[in-house]
């Protein structure tokens, strides 16, 4: 829960529960009474709130908040999750995005990429995602899944992404296909193993720097943007292994002129993106506004 | 030299002559040349004509009119080609942009793309470039370098890419590339050769084929375009070698909400595209409006 009196959102308080795999009734249930929970340590109640922002995993209609699939969640299908999170939340509004909609929204309204017109909001965590914003308008893209930028393909054959295609930046970069690559728990491991000086784990994350590398080439090239935002747990933890490679990239293998134009930075509200960019989203939209009016 | 009567601008005379090697000054002189002796085939002067557009290499500044530089041509470096155009016209205004934009803008308004507002232009000829239409806008990028789509890096390693990098689409599928990889005089022999069974062509019509596919997953993905019009010679001449594998790879490798928003179509301008675009541009930008205002 997040207040709005300052142009950069203050979390007054929050509240966590595990995601419910029963469905989306409890699912539902569970952001309810994560609201409220949070509503009463803030010593507020509903009638104090204008809109709630809502971070969701796509691919959904921003418009009618509508989900239509959330992969990790089972059952959750074509769920009108705006309209059912109003319903419990005694009518307020509810403005659902995409989760890396949502970051790349808080970067660019009060983050890193404050005021930039053209830039790219990367994550490298479990998987890899991001957002597009080009001109000062998010691209939505012909059903608001623009900016997978993780599924585009950097290698011609393997290895196998969760996507169902191979090849993908986060079958390299991914930190749940690296830690699957390797047979270790999460990806620290394989971080700490090739520190160590294994083999095995060097290789796979030098193919996550060239992945790395070559996503910064392609973006560069691509969108020519101002800047580009690197969040996610990954990129946050082994930044010699993100951002280097990334800049590496940008500046010896993309054209000169969209080399010269661009910074590659990382993130600045860190784990809580997702929290303000709800906010700014919410805030704008409720007031009929684009979320980012850069 | 295109008339402006009609909606699709109408070709009524043309006059090529080949780009001098020698310097801004005689590429200039060329032009005006050209453009003056279509003029006099159409029987019109230059009091006939409210502006000129101009379709030229990149990279470019679009609003100035200046072209960064043209490595195909010695010397062509920070030309203010729109202005010195004008100057060798009598003052008519002429509005200049880089070529792969010009025919996004004439597919977009007159031609496969007509009234779609999320498109990517792709052509394969000897490079392989492109645009991208987001929202009705053409996305620009920070410096107007946004669209060099034949410079993702499709691979992790070789092969080299006349950009300097590696691994790009265009190492695999622009014409140049592929003859040079070859030892032949143009890519048609490659091809030819490949149909007669030779080993080296296959493979090397193969990688073609997989670049392209890596690109389509990649573009919808990241673009989620409700349209991918794809032209140039070699997509004109050998569509089973390029169509058929991006869209096998939107249908089989990308995600299913972006995928079941796409179709992958021919460029419905040929080989006009240019002038039609550029026609589009002038009528547009001299009235003040964005070439695509879709």
């Amino acid at each position: 829960m997040v207040g709005t009196e300052d142009e950069r959102p203050r979390i007054l308080a929050d509240s966590a529960r595990p995601t419910p795999t029963t469905g989306a009734d409890d699912v539902v249930a569970a952001l309810v009474a994560s609201t409220r929970a949070a509503l009463d340590e803030a010593g507020r109640t509903l009638r104090d709130i204008a809109a709630v922002g809502c971070s969701a995993p796509g691919p959904l209609d921003h418009e009618r908040g509508v989900v239509h699939v959330a992969p990790n969640i089972p059952g959750f299908e074509n769920v009108p999750l705006a309209a059912r999170l109003a319903a419990g939340l005694d009518g307020v509004p509810v403005f659902v995005d995409r989760d890396t909609i949502i970051a790349a929204i808080g970067e660019g309204a009060v983050g890193a990429a404050r005021g930039v017109r053209d830039f790219v909001y990367v994550t490298v965590s479990t998987g890899v995602g991001g957002g597009i914003v080009a001109g000062g308008r998010i691209v939505r893209g012909a059903t608001n899944t623009a900016g997978e930028i993780g599924h585009w393909p950097v290698a011609l054959d393997g290895p196998p992404c969760g996507c169902g295609s191979f090849g993908c930046v986060e079958a390299f970069a991914g930190g749940h296909s690296l830690a699957e690559r390797y047979g270790a728990r999460d990806a620290g491991d394989v971080f700490r193993a090739a520190d160590e000086g294994d083999e095995r784990a060097r290789g796979l994350v030098a193919g996550l720097e060239s992945a790395m590398e070559a996503l910064a080439v392609g973006l560069v090239n691509v969108l020519n943007p101002s800047l580009i935002v690197v969040g996610g747990g990954i990129a946050e933890h082994e930044p010699r292994h993100v951002l280097d490679p990334m800049r590496r990239g940008a500046r010896e293998r993309a054209f000169a002129v969209a080399s010269a134009a661009v910074r590659i930075v990382p993130a600045a509200l860190g784990a809580d993106v997702g929290m303000i960019g709800a906010v700014v989203t919410a805030r704008q939209r409720a007031a009929g506004r684009d979320p980012l009016s850069v």
